[in-house]
This record gives C-alpha cells, structure tokens and sequence, in this order.
C-alpha cells in the first residue's frame, strides 16, 4: 500500500518558471519526489485572482507550467500534476471553510496584508482576501500531510491548520492538519540588484529561455560598482554574479571569490563563468522541454489525468465530509 | 420545446417553514407553478453562513422545508427541488464570481449591513461578507431569469446583475441578467404584536403545527388593549387578530372589523373565526404534509432527482463558462 506523505505544492499560472521557481521550490520537489506522494497544483483559479483579466495568458501558463515542471526532472509516473479550476472539490471545501474564518482574520494576515498593498488596497476583491481559505482548500482536498513553504509563508499554513481544527471540531471529520516543510532556499535575487526575481521587475530568466537570452542577462548584470577596471580589486560579496555563483556554481565559487578579490579575474570572464553554469544547468531543462513541447497532446494527457485521479481523492473525501456534516439525505 | 421563464427561488433549511413563508413566497410559488419553469433552492450552504454550528438542524430542516414545500400544492412534476450542498457548480461559480467584487462593494450592501447587524458585526466571517457572491452563484447556475423577492431585496439582485455584467464582458459568457420579480405581499408579523414572524421570536405560526399549536398563539394574540370589555367598541386597525384576518380570512374580514368597531363581536369569537380561517387553510396542508411525512423517502427520491437534473444543468453551463475562460485545456 501507499503509505508515502502526501506534499502539496505548485504554482500560480501566471507565466513561465523562471530559476528564483527553481531555486526557490523545484529543485526540491525533484529531491523528494522518491520519497513523498506530490500533487503539483496547476494553480489557475489562484491566477484569477490576480490576472481575472488576462484568460488568454493564464491558458498558455497552464501549459507552460506543467512543463517547467517536468522539465526539471518531475517524474510523471511519480507526481500528480492537478488542474485546480477543474477539481470542484476544492471550490466546495472553500465554501465551507469561509463560514469559520472571521474577515478579520484574514484582514490581519501578513500576506494577505503585503500582497493588498501590492495590488492596492482600496479595490481588493472578494476572492482576493479569501486567498488563505481557499489555500487551505488546496491543501486539505487531498489530505496533503506536508507543505512546502518559506519562512513567510508560514502564518498563511497556521491560519489553514486553525480552520481545519476548528472544522474537525465540529463536525467530527478528520481532515489532516497540515504541516509546514519550511524550505532551505530563500528567494533569488535579480542579477540587476532587485531583490526579487519576476516578470514585473523584467528581470527573470526563465527556464525555457535560449542561451542568447540568459547570456543577455548575464552580460547586464550589476556587479561590484567601484570595479572600473580589471586592476581593481573586487567586493564580490556585494555583487550579483558572485552570488548567483554562490547558489549555481557551488564548485568555483570560492576560487572565483579569490580571483576577483586578488584582480586575478575580469568581470566579463567572470560572467562567462556563470554562463557556462547556468547552461549546465539549462540544457538538460532545455531539451525535455523541447521534447514536450512537440508533444503537447501528452502533457494535455498528463495533466488530465493527474486531475482525474486528484478528483477522485478529492470527491472521496468531500463526501466523507459532507456525510459528517449531515448534508448527505 | 421548454420555452418558460426559469424562476430561482427557495429557502434557507433552518428550521421548518411557517405562516410568514407562506404569505411571502410559497404562495405566488404554487401560483407561478405552471407558468414559469420554478427552481426551488434547498439552501442549506446558505443555512451554515450562520448555522454552521447546528448540522444536525440542517439536516433534519432539509426535509422539512421540501416537505413544507410540497405540501402547500407544489406539483414535484412540475418544479425542480434542489439540494444547494450538492451542486458543486455553485461554489464553483461563486468563487469565479468573487475575484468580480470588491470587499467595499460587500460592505456597502444594505442586508449585509442589517444581517451583520443582527447577526454581530465583529465576528463577520468571510462566507457572510460573501453572501450576494454565493447568491449570485444560487441564481445564475442555472441561468435563471427571474428571482421573486422583496423590495429590501433589491440591491442584491441589483449586486449579481452587476457581477454577471462584468464576467460576461470579461470572457464573453452570456449568462443571463437575473431581473427581480417583486413580491406583492409584504412581510407577516406575529400575532403577539412583533413585527416580524419567526423562531427566534417564538411566535411563529409553523405550517406543519397542530391545531392545537395554532389555536395557540391566536388565542394569545395581543389585540386592541383598550378593549377589556366586550362592551367597549375595538379599534380593528390596531389589532393584530384583524390584521391576520386581512390575510386569511378576506371574504369576512370586513364584516369582523365592523362588528369589532361596533362591539358586536368579542375578541374571543373574533379569534374563533381567524382560528377556522387558519385551519382552512392549513388542513390541506397537513393532509399532504402527513403524506410525505409517511413516504419520506418519496420526498428523498424528488430531492435527489430534482438535483440531479439541476446538476446537469449547472454542470453544462459551467463547462461553457469554463471553455470561455480559456481555462479548458
Ligand atoms: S569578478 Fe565576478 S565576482 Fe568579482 S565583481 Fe566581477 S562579476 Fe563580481
Ligand atoms: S374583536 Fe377582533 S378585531 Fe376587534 S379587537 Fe378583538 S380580536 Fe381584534
């Protein structure tokens, strides 16, 4: 039998992965796909949230993200890659969780707060501050035991075990108390000195870019700014390329540290050393995406079946549930 | 072809339904029965928004309202019952809908005001505030045309049809514009002088009371207090006995009012005779009530088809929905 911890994760279909997804979240879903049972949640309702304007971009990003995720080397016999919008268990246990969560709850979440003033406060929607609810939806229709989050997502899991308790409670149900797996990486900082990776701040470098665009990046990178001349000693510890090597080119990185700080490096050779890192990484990436990129039809396939299956452990258990919750005649 | 208007109406299952319910909606529902294609909403996810804490009231007033339902005359071959927990395709839409509205807009609502009012504003939960979202869901699941309900109503209805407004700009749907079918009767008050009937005030009139329970509250009605006397003339217009008479006993009511103002009748007699009324009214009632009470799993049987029908009905819709919003791959 399948005794494996159930992990759930995913990705909002806003867009490409780029490598702050990487570093941040898929490289470990890699690591522990052997171990756990992972649902990969294709996250297009959560999309809607932000981009409900935008159908067009959150249709070729359900794609895009199934295949980021198998790029890097997610098994598809392994992992349960999940549609949200299409799994009405998740829609159903939202309603239910949203009677017995306060407004003001949600209203003094850290996210929710950081992300309203992100996408202005005055107009926030409805579904926008139910984010942590319908979050706790995600993780509960299949009895996920663990999540996978960084430090600052850690309220947001407090608040979906909170209802769940609560719910359990009351109803006498025994849906599983989630878990936090923190995770080890933090965020990714841009090459350009923005402290974040995005589309927005124009300064990702996607998984499925070409080795001229992640070059082009590369090439503009800020670096240590007193550094006019290759006679210049360097700081690499303030400088972009140096950390990316930190974080990619863990093999050299405290040769090249050296190097730079002994002017023994110039910073276009230097840039080229990460290049050459970061297409190492890419270029396994690069050609099974290739792969499914030919073949749609299966990723179409993959991520209708991995739904198929998540509906059936999810209706199983919402009717658990609803049987609990005496609403079955 | 099915050509008739789609009416969505229905009841919250917290409890069985009494006079107040009759006179404000069961009765023009019986009267638009053959008209109009009629949708009667079993709400018990709606009962949870302040119920969640009473399953088992939940449950037992999922018969019980359908049985009130059936037992003022409506024909079971010619409405559709409909379990509201089991259509996933409601909380499906509800929370497309809700990225559509903002938490001002759900604040500003005249019933929310009032209902959280009633209800305590401090411990709002989410699944209240979103309570013209999910009705929003109720009515256009299965693209109702119209939605009978009061005048204090009327901005909710005015709410979904600006929801409906926007998705259909945004994705090219066209689900329809639900439009307000105005109630002609207003509200009941109770016989005991409260102007609203209901539970929690402990005067309601339950359609499925005994006669003996109904003779009652009338014969504890609160009447003109100036009249200790039969011999004293009565101000009918003050009295609550004639107020009910206005209602269930119109063919006599003038008659009484004169024989009041004139000290002809006694407040006793008087009630006798609302007293008969009343069981006029009911006895057909009971007769049927006592039948569906004997063959519960009739009423079982008409719950679940009618859901099923409503399902399949919602399903379709939402699949087109879906399709528009580019989120079927
Ligand atoms: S040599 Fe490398 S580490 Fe040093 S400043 Fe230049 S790019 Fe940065
Ligand atoms: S006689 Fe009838 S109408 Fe007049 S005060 Fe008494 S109960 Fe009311």
């Amino acid at each position: 039998m399948d005794t494996k911890k159930r992990i759930l994760t995913g990705d909002r279909t806003t867009g490409k992965l780029h490598l702050g997804h990487y570093v941040g979240s898929l490289q470990s879903r890699v690591e522990l796909q052997d171990e756990y049972d992972e649902f990969i949640l294709l996250a297009d309702v959560q999309a809607l949230t932000t981009h409900f304007a935008e159908p067009s971009l959150i249709n070729s990003s359900i794609y895009d993200v199934a295949m980021d995720n198998l790029s890097v080397g997610l098994d598809p016999e392994k992992v349960t890659i999940v549609q949200q919008s299409q799994v009405s268990s998740i829609a159903e246990l939202t309603i239910f969780y949203s009677m017995l969560v306060t407004v003001n709850q949600l209203r003094h979440n850290p996210t929710i707060k950081t992300e309203a003033k992100n996408y202005g406060y005055a107009d926030l929607t409805y579904g926008f501050l139910g984010y942590p609810v319908s979050q706790t939806a995600d993780i509960t229709f299949c009895n996920a035991d663990l999540v996978p989050v960084g430090e600052d997502q850690v309220p947001h899991i407090e608040l979906a075990r909170k209802i769940v308790r609560k719910f359990n409670e009351l109803y006498g149900t025994s849906i599983v108390e989630p878990q936090v797996k923190l995770s080890k990486v933090g965020r990714l900082s841009g090459l350009d000195g923005n402290a974040k990776m995005g589309k927005s701040m124009g300064n990702a470098i996607y998984l499925s870019d070409s080795p001229q665009a992640v070059w082009e990046r590369v090439r503009n990178a800020v670096t240590d700014p007193a550094r006019i001349t290759v006679k210049i000693p360097g700081h690499p510890e303030i400088c972009n390329v140096y950390k990316y090597h930190c974080v990619f080119n863990q093999g050299e990185v405290s040769n090249i540290g050296e190097m730079c700080k002994n002017a023994a490096i110039g910073c276009v050779a230097c840039k080229k050393l990460l290049n050459g890192a970061l297409n190492a990484l890419l270029d396994p990436i690069r050609e099974k995406r290739h792969y499914y990129e030919e073949h749609r039809n299966e990723v179409r396939d993959l991520i209708i079946s991995g739904t198929a299956k998540a509906n059936a452990v999810g209706n199983a258990n919402l009717q658990d549930i609803k049987e609990k919750m005496h609403v079955i005649i």
